[in-house]
């Protein structure tokens, strides 16, 4: 089941899941949404994944046919769990966490009622907190998807021809980042998060407030995607965001620049040259143990300083964060919001987006992918952070 | 909040959802999920809508900002609804549907105490059964989906050159998809359905098992995402099977087409004259009242006659279906299976797709999107149907 060069990787992560559950006098958890099972045996299936709190995990395959391995079982249907387990002497777990913030309400009683058990946690929030800090083998992959996302934005001004939309300049983008390797798929935590590949931003667009639980919103190109590019001309002046997803590998990174149409009016300067000074103060300050609180009330308080409130983070709706977790899934833990409890902790990786709205103009600001390391934070997504003239 | 050109559709919809909550003796509906949402409203918001079983609904709107409209209330957090249902005298619901199949558990116990409701209902089962009959404003989506759908396939010959991967084919017909319109994001109903755009399927690659619900697999170019094309190269003698989504609008058609490079082996030109005998067969006899199951039986009794069973939907792994509703999601009712109750109804829209893989070659075979009418079946999606040669 699990391929060889991927066994120390899993059985790390196995260890940590289980150390937790000791603590929590936890019996087993068991997964079965894609992303975990992703995370915990480095493939997809359509099953599930049984950890004991000691001891090696059990597999249960719907699909694909044909895998094999240790503790591996076929099944139609979950209620067999419960039989093979019986048949195998497994221990029934009086203490099982299930994905109650992910799994329908339907599909969570099925599984109770196969396990019976006496008490049931939330195997969510658990993982959440797991792939918040990123095993070796995790990093190299985020250093992969941050080095094509680096080069795909070096592409980016050989896009533009001067008339086109945000949509036309998008699917030229889009390309690239596919010819480069982009898997496609960009996975989001919760029911309000969709979005396609990324979005790009322009004019008075990134005014329009979305649905969603993005940084920015845009009005989107069909009412049932109301987020980003809304065929906007990028006529001179305009300011043009792009942040697009850096799915390179599961692990995404996550980067935004700047881009304009000729000169920008000098409050998009302004605005722009703070959001580096944002990541300046940041990044001098961060290192494990720093509170996420702290980090987006320093950002709060510059902005304030210099007068830029009514434009940070969105005019019309404005986020109340600069930054998220990223991963195999783009809002993962921590969040940088004024309120959080989370601290920083080493190997955590996370995207610091600074952002201004500038009404007529479109959005300003700056994004990269962080990873803490044991004194501070690395930088992984190296490109170019000045606002680039497309022509 | 409801656009005026879509007031009318809006309450065709409201109405038979409420007709069958009166037939059932259920007080009222909450629907959370963004297709729901979209299916009852014409837009994507973050919030709930309610729907009494008399009267007129009611929105509650977390995010975006600024919507306005009769009976809308902005809130924060879930339990505010309650808090509205009592200042304003609204009843509260003594039998009340949540989407059991679709929301986390998690977030189904807390409506559960916002509402305290007697009983709950299931919402993902009603709303599956409403949405599987389109309505006329929904059927116009349809057709323009395929106009487009068909459009771009005109264009896929010019995407190949020889000498080429499955993938950086796919990236060019993503490309024109694009341009043509297509929304991008593919909606998919349940959490085994992940898929970026649709699937090219070439070569030995056909015949990997997938961990997804489709009708056919490929090894996919990710562990990540285990789905269609895996780099494959294009040479001759092989079957390219396109199965790119057609979601140029809200509403998906569905539609598959084979080209070839060069000429095929006898079997794989046999298999395709029978799936386009099976659709023949189908269209024939199709009329509301025909059983789905029926459907099934007798393209597998056609498939046994001409001794290609093995083939049939797969080889190393084999889909029991031919059949499926489309819509909103590319997975809606009904679904073509041997053992399926459904029968067909007028304004139903379901794609038909008998398929075959041909080991060493790739697959084969023909997918159209019909409409079922009053007297039988309308095909929406109107491109040639035999093999396209590449050169």
């Amino acid at each position: 089941m699990i391929q060889q060069e991927l066994t120390g990787d899993m059985e790390l992560k196995w260890s940590r899941i289980q150390k937790s559950m000791q603590q929590s006098g936890t019996d087993g958890c068991l997964l079965t949404v894609d992303v975990n099972l992703f995370y915990v045996t480095g493939q997809i299936f359509n099953g599930y994944f049984y950890l004991p709190q000691e001891g090696t995990p059990f597999f249960f395959v719907k699909r694909p046919n044909g895998l094999t391995g240790e503790n591996l079982f076929y099944i139609r249907k979950p209620e067999q769990m419960a039989d093979i387990f019986r048949e195998k002497g497994i221990k029934m777990p009086e203490k099982l966490l299930l994905e109650g913030d992910e799994i329908p309400y339907n599909e969570y009683i099925r599984l109770q009622s196969v396990f019976q058990p006496k008490e049931t946690g939330n195997a969510t929030a658990l993982l959440r907190k797991m792939r918040c800090i990123k095993t070796p083998m995790e990093i190299e992959q985020f250093r992969y998807s941050a080095r094509k996302h680096a080069e795909t934005y070096a592409e980016i001004p050989s896009c533009f021809r001067l008339g086109m939309t945000d949509l036309e300049f998008q699917n030229e983008i889009e390309r690239r980042m596919r010819k480069n390797g982009s898997i496609g798929l960009f996975r989001t935590f919760g029911s309000n998060m969709d979005i396609y590949m990324g979005s790009i931003l322009a004019g008075e667009n990134a005014e329009n407030p979305s649905p969603f639980d993005f940084a920015l919103g845009g009005g989107g190109m069909n009412p049932s995607l109301p987020i980003g590019a809304n065929g906007t001309v990028l006529k001179d002046g305009t300011a043009v965001m792009v942040d697009m997803a850096g799915n390179f590998s599961a692990y995404m990174t996550d980067m935004t620049r700047v881009f304009s149409v000729g000169k920008l009016s000098g409050l998009a300067y302004k605005a722009h040259q703070l959001s580096l000074t944002i990541q300046e103060e940041i990044e001098k300050i961060s290192k494990p143990g720093t509170s996420c609180s702290e980090l987006y009330n320093i950002a709060a308080a510059l902005v304030e300083k210099e007068g830029l409130s009514s434009y940070f983070m969105g005019t019309k709706q404005q986020a109340k964060f600069i930054g998220h977790g990223i991963g195999i899934q783009i809002n993962e833990l921590p969040v940088l919001t004024p309120r959080s409890k989370e601290v920083l902790e080493p190997n955590m990786v996370f995207a610091l987006e600074p952002k201004f709205v500038i009404p007529g103009i479109g959005a300003v600001g700056i994004e990269n992918s962080f990873l803490v390391t044991e004194t501070g934070l690395e930088k992984l997504t190296i490109f170019k952070e000045e606002i680039i003239e497309l022509y």
